[in-house]
Order: C-alpha cells, then structure tokens, then sequence
C-alpha cells in the first residue's frame, strides 16, 4: 500500500505543479554569468584580450537570453551560457582548461534546478567537451547526481554527449600556465620550510592556478537554475576535486531562495559549504541576496584564508556579484535585453 | 606587504586558540556512531547476527571513549571508531563494502574538524583499506579538500596509509547482494516501462543497496567532529559518488552549532545538503540539534523521496539519532562512560 499511496500524492503534487501559474516572474527574468575571479588588473590586460573576453561573456548572455526571452527555461539558460564558455578558449573550462601537474586536463561541472533541487554533477572527466552536458545528462538521466572519471565518461557516451581526444582540450597559454605553476611550486617549497599555512601567500600569480564559469538564471516561470564547469586548479595533483562539482559549495538552486554558481580557491568554498549557506541565511535567516552574499563572500571565505567571487539571483530576479579579488570577469542581461559586462573591481588599477 | 599582515593576523590568531581554554565541554564529552540505515527488521535477524552487530558498535564505541576519556581529540575518537566499523565486515565501508555493477569496490569517505573547518575527503577509491585514514591525510597533508581515484590513492600511499590488494574488500555475503541486485535491478527495469518516479518504489531489498558507516564527537576541549566511510550503493555504475564524502551534504562540523554524519540515499541528501542545513538552521534559524535534525531527515528528505538516517551532536553534548528506515545500526557512549546499542525502530517487527 505504501508505494500506491506515495504515487498518489506524487500525481496530485505533479498536477498541481502542471497548472499554469500567472508567471509572477514574466518580467523579471534575468540571467547573470562569470568566467572566474582572480588577480585580474587592467594594467596587465592588453586591449586585444580585454575585448575577446567581453565579446566571449556577451555571446554567453546573448544565447541565455535568446532562450530566456522565449520563454523557455533558467535550466536551459545556464547551460548554453555555460557551453560557450565552456567552447572558448579564454576561460578555465572545456576547451582551455588548466592542465594537472601529469600534463591532463581533469574537468569538473555540476547544475542544479531550483524548482525540484534536482542535480547532476561530473568530476575529473578528460574526455567529455562539454561537461556541462554531462552534469544535466547525469540529473536528467540517471538515478545519480555524481559520477566521477572513466565511469561518468561512459555514461555520457552513452547517452550521446560528445566525446574528444583529450588533446581537444590543449592550449598553448594554459601549458605554459603549467610550467611557470611547476617554477613557482618548486620555489615555494623551497621556501616553505614545512609552514603550510604560509603556503596560501606565496602564490605569485594565482591566475594561472583558478578560474571557473558558471551561470545562474530566473526565467519567466520564476524557476531558478545554477551551473559551474571548471578545469579546476593548474598543476594540480591527486585527482583533486574542488568546489565547482560541489552540491551546495560551488553550486545550488532552490526557487524558494537563490542560485549561486562560485569561483574562486575552491578549497574554502567547500569548506564553508558557500552556495547552501547563502540560501539558508535567506531561508532561516530572513536575510537579502545581497546581505547573504556578501557576509560569505566578503567574510566567511576570508576567515579561513580564502578568494574568488560568485554570483547569485534571487527568486525575484535580485542579483548580486561580489569578489575579494581584483577582477571577476562577469556579465548580466536582464528581461529587457540590456547586457552588461564587467572585468576589474571598483578600484581597477 | 599584504601577505606580511596575513601571517601576523594568523599567528594572533593561533596564539589566541593555543591558550587552554576552561575545558566547558569537561563532562559532556560524547561518542555517537551509525553503521547504516535501512529495511533492518527483527524479524529477519537471527540471534547471532544481532550479537555480532552489537558487539562490533560496541567495540568501536569502546575504541572512541578510549580516547575522549584520556582527553583526546574528537577527531582521533571518530577515526578509530570509524576504522573498527571499517575494518568489521559487518559494514558497508572497507572490508565489507558492496560490489558495483563492474564487481569492485569503491570507496568513499570523509572526516571534518569542527574547530577551525578543515575537511578532508576521498572518492571512488579501490586499494586503501581504510578510506577515513586517507580521508583523514588529504585534511591534514594537503592543501586540498577532495581527492578521488588512481590520485586519492596516489596521495594516500605517499603518506603511509595502508593500500591492500582490491580483494581485501571481498565478503560473500555482499558478492551475493551483487547478484540479487542485478537480478532486482533488470526485473526492475522490465517493469518501469521509462518511468523513472516509480523506480524508487520497486526496491524490494534497499538493505543490499545502501549502508555507510560514521561517528561523530564532542571532546572535553569542545571540539565537534564528524567522520562518515562507505562503499556506496550496490550494483552501482558510472562511477556514481554518493553523499558520504560530500563536504555538507553527508559530513560536517562546526565548533558553533553541531557535527553530522549521515547514512541512506545519497543522492537525496546531496540534494538537501542535509548536513549543512541542520547546522544552518540552528545558527540563522535558533532551532535546537533535535528540532533541526528531526525537520531534515523526517521532513525534507522524504519530501523528495528520499529515505536513511543520521547522527549528530551539538556543542553541548546534545545528540540526537533520527532515521525514517525500519532501522538503523547505531551506538552512543557518555562521559560517564554507559553505552548504549540498539538496531531497529521503536516500533519494531
């Protein structure tokens, strides 16, 4: 009896849901972006690179927004925004991935929808081109949310998510990135004598380490989604794993708050589990988007020792994008088509 | 100069926590343990099997106090306990663990430290005998938060930690769980015709499906930790990871509110962050540990469908146990030193 009860109550819950609401978010939709924080200073960008980046995230916002605009979903949204972020070459996911210490590009990516916490999730994955679409084939597709390495690579084949050499994924930029991270590295441990902690400030140019995208929208039927895609940490070792992939770190919807996608030294934003916290001190907390945003953002990471940034939206189409680094490259369209994009903090030097 | 201020902040910092504190925790030091939920009835259970069970909780419970008596760390009670369940094969965690789909075992762990929020966690791993040792190194060697596969183990045998040969983990009775899992799973199959809601309702054994162990603690210093190991879900393919080394979702501590350690459908507790949002309520919401963890595991787990059990204890020694299976191996030990064993529900068939 108790399975045909459950399924009753399934039905009813399914039906009520089926009803069309009066889209009390028809002109609020908003779709709100990043392609990673970082040491980014507008003295060391050259005029060429600064305009390929804001032409990368003003495609991203115009594909989101296409779907958006027509009605279509936030889940659809985050994930063609991501995807081309994921195919350009600028940004630490997909094609222009960092590379591990081995020489690999080990890619990490997790979605979420707001209007049923469902989620899907990949990580250390060295074949997929979009692990975004391997992140939603696994919530849409399977009973999991997380797969890992060879294992989630079959399932996406399986079920048609393209599948590339890993020597899709090479940049010449990202293997030199590699090469100075191995300098550097060997010359912190040099000097490191054993202090772990002073091992987090000593990294000379932690753009070569981080950077991350990811996507969170509201389309007109108020529902909210979040995506992350990450080639994770330059010279990283031992499959390591950082927040991105994370179900409630690097990313987390739910209608009744928000959705956050982060970026940043994911460590800490595991640590402080970020995007659920932000959404619980709406939920338990009574307070804004922005109030909880920037109290994780601004102090919580930082406590521990760590940087990045994130983005977020509310169920009303609030958004808030808040960095402890100098730069976030970032961009936002809203209902009426207005795109804007942004690179360096208020104090750009 | 930044990095300068930094350190000099750090160390105030560590010289402030290095002052012994009055010990307020002095005698409300407390050890609960889980050894898995699930469809665990009396009357399946035969007298000698329930001794083994009570006698293995109980051996862990004695190998924790052990040490928080002496006025060790919550951290070493919750690792020695977890590495008795670990090393039992009783568990579904090390020797013991359930088969995937492919015939192996992988292994998932992690373990959290409530004073200062370091976390360590390892996934899909097949040669470490004891997943929470690696665990517990990737918290205190690294500079990282997660590791999984060939790298984890990489990692975990640089350190010293005890890689056995994958046969290690081979207990007869899970091998044939294997087999009825498969036996289950394509009758299952046959029977869904593509839906996929119904999927969870047609488990007829969950028992060889699920199971994980965990410990969570409060030492006379009043230090919270939690530690949680698993091999995962029967018959599982793609890789699948679960919620056990998911940093909020099946493990967490914070000095502040509480340490959580949970066991049952993964997925359903990455979704809900389950963790997280217990330890969220009571900071942004003023809910007690028994009120918060009551709400999540009986209210919002099961609202998506999801079913299992945890443990918890906040900063004052307060613990609570609450699972929505037919029962749940579990255990807890006081300063006093009085344990108590118990396996099924108050309403026990």
């Amino acid at each position: 009896m108790k399975w045909f009860v459950r399924l009753s109550v399934l039905l009813l819950f399914n039906t009520a849901f089926s009803q069309e609401a009066p889209l009390p978010a028809k002109n609020k939709y908003v779709l709100v972006i990043h392609g990673g924080a970082g040491t980014i200073l507008k003295s060391k960008m050259t005029p060429e690179k600064e305009k390929a980046y804001k032409e990368a995230l003003t495609l991203a916002l115009k594909n989101g927004y296409a779907i958006l605009q027509n009605g279509g979903s936030s889940l659809d949204a985050v994930t063609a925004a991501v995807t081309v972020m994921e195919d350009s070459p600028l940004f630490n996911a997909g094609k222009g991935a960092v590379f591990t210490n081995e020489g690999r590009n080990e890619l990490d990516a997790a979605i979420m929808s707001g209007k049923d916490q469902a989620a899907g999730a990949v990580a250390g994955v060295t074949t997929i081109r979009n692990p975004i679409l391997a992140a939603r084939a696994v919530m849409e597709k399977s009973n999991h949310v997380m797969m890992v390495g060879a294992g989630a690579e079959k399932f996406a084949a399986s079920h048609g998510i393209r599948i590339v050499d890993p020597s899709y994924f090479y940049t010449e930029e990202r293997w030199r990135g590699l090469q100075n991270a191995k300098k550097e590295d060997s010359l912190k441990m040099e000097l490191d004598h054993g202090n772990k902690k002073s091992k987090a400030y000593l990294f000379t140019n932690k753009d070569n380490k981080f950077g991350t995208v990811g996507a969170v929208a509201l389309d007109q039927h108020g529902n909210l989604a979040a995506a992350t895609s990450t080639g994770g940490m330059t010279n990283k070792k031992y499959g390591r794993v950082g927040d991105a992939p994370i179900i409630g770190a690097g990313t987390y919807a739910n209608n009744q708050t928000c959705a956050v996608s982060c970026t940043g030294w994911g460590e800490y934003f595991i640590r402080v589990v970020v995007a659920k916290t932000i959404s619980d001190m709406m939920e338990f907390g009574n307070r804004t988007l922005s109030d909880a945003a920037n109290e994780v953002m601004m102090k919580r990471v930082p406590a521990l020792g760590g940087d990045g940034g994130l983005i977020a939206v509310d169920m009303n189409g609030n958004y808030t994008m808040p960095f402890n680094t100098e730069g976030m490259y970032r961009g936002v369209v809203k209902a009426d088509g207005s795109i804007v994009v942004e690179i360096y903090g208020t104090d750009a030097k």
